[in-house]
């Protein structure tokens, strides 16, 4: 969610003059996304999305997100195209911020996704991993489980205002979730974002993936661990078994896992759990100020964290 | 701005099979607003605005202000239409709040308005009060003048934690426009919220009036001692009597200003200055929880007020 910055008419028009898609005809900042800001751009062509980079993503890596989501729709992955100025490029600055211009996708994001969702969307996650096959680029996952020790401990005398004992709990989790972690498995690039709000259907069909600004070189079942997290418990805590299997069971339409993926998917959705308990850990005692972002709650992930450190095996997400 | 209320799928599926527009294609919140929860809407037959009315505005108003639309884009006005479901009725539930759908309107908001748009905005308020004159409805302003001292007395002993001595200036500025308001001036229909975020251009032509959930019976004037405010500041605070003195004139080419408004000018604009100083004031300390909001800052309003409070005259706004 966010407009971090304001475009003014004049920069707006000067900056779309280096574009072929016609004058704004509507500018309306977008609720979606706490990253960065976001406008859904209406031209004399269509609408469009204008998203506006601000710090806390890595210009540097800019490049790296474009031309994934380029080599993605080539191979027919319903994500954005980058929209290339008369000069070829689609990356480009406004209001002091790199900007980029991509294609409007249709659909609408499931608030409480269906089982059916769930399979289509795994088979879209599957579809989504065996395109990216061939992307020759490569970034490091800048949130993976090595990260997450300095995170963790940059909040470590704050946590326990969230709930006394937090900070040793999440310690001893990061420890055992270390011990456990696989040193090899199939990799190779991944979303690492895969939430349902960066996913769009119209009825079960999958029309969008979005939001590729965490993408990154990765086991690809680590993928699968965060979309358990986001897609399968319901909002009273519990986990739904019966969405898991069916995003499992859409995934392997597209790409069967191997023994060793399976057997690592319960550390590996802990370590997913703990990633977002701690960035939600930072967000909640840092919260910028000045964006309008409403700060998630961390004890959701840490409970979902308990879910997975109590599976016995795969089984326990149905497969 | 503002997604206070998400609506799922099943439920957007559902409201919408009342109405003949299709079905959704794309729904997303926007960042604009800060009362109701605003979506821009595709549907099959294309773009529009869903609003669901959260507990800010009183329910027992939104017929005013629907019909209220209505009669003005009836009369050329441009603003927002409500659609009609096909049983005729422009108000339903969904999601449990009051909710509705209207045209989507085109341009842009201007983040800094040119003088030649102030002259068109002046001129597009007018034509609003004209189109306005048959409309049969009233509605009591719940800002007006005298509602602004309970408001005041509730944050008093805070009002100093933004500028120590500030409650004290407040309250001494509220009895002297109290002492001077008129007793009687042109009155009607007006908008009471004319911000430039609420005001769209295609360059320097006005293309689109939203937001009419403050309309209310009040002196014609008072829209413009609003917009005196909101739009002839820059943002150093100085302010620039070029924007007021085009925006008067605009203004006069539609609808002549009557010697007694034109002398209530600076009482007005200090009046509505305090009005804004004193809702903002209000929300500055009682931040909504779950709102995605960025409280506006109280002391801008006070700046603009410390302003009219030392205007000789009309004169001050260039006319």
């Amino acid at each position: 969610m966010a407009v971090f910055t304001e475009v003014s008419d004049e920069a707006l028009a000067a900056f779309l003059g280096a574009y072929d898609i016609g004058a704004a005809v509507a500018l309306k900042g977008i609720s979606e996304g706490t990253e960065n800001t976001t406008y859904l751009l209406h031209t004399e062509r269509g609408p469009f999305i204008l998203t506006l980079f601000e710090k806390r993503v890595a210009a540097k890596d800019l490049p790296y997100f474009l031309a994934l989501m380029e080599h993605l729709a080539a191979r027919g992955v319903p994500c954005p195209t980058p929209i290339k100025d008369r000069g070829g490029t689609d990356l480009r600055a406004l209001c002091g911020r790199p900007a980029s211009i991509v294609t409007f996708l249709p659909g609408l994001w499931p608030r409480r996704a269906t089982p059916p969702q769930c399979r289509a969307f795994g088979a879209a996650m599957a579809g989504l991993h065996r395109a990216a096959a061939d992307f020759p680029a490569s970034r490091r996952n800048d949130l993976a489980l090595r990260d997450l020790r300095p995170i963790l401990a940059s909040r470590r005398d704050r946590a326990d205002e969230l709930r006394p004992g937090l900070a040793a709990e999440l310690d001893d989790a990061l420890s055992g979730i270390e011990a456990r972690w696989p040193d090899a498995l199939p990799a190779g690039t991944i979303h690492a974002d895969l939430f349902p709000d960066n996913v769009f259907f119209r009825g079960e069909t999958v029309t969008g993936i979005i939001d590729f600004y965490f993408a990154c070189t990765d086991f690809l079942a680590y993928d699968i661990a965060v979309a358990l997290n986001a897609w399968c418990f319901e909002i009273s805590g519990e986990f739904n078994v019966t969405k898991a299997a069916q995003m499992l069971a859409g995934y392997q339409t597209v790409r069967r896992l191997e023994p060793e993926e399976r057997a690592a998917l319960p550390v590996l959705a802990a370590g997913a759990a703990l990633r977002f308990a701690a960035t939600r850990l930072v967000d909640w005692f840092d919260r910028p100020d000045g964006a309008l972002v409403r700060p998630k709650d961390p004890l959701e992930f840490v409970h979902r964290l308990a879910f997975h450190r109590g599976a016995a095996g795969p089984e326990a997400y149905g497969i």
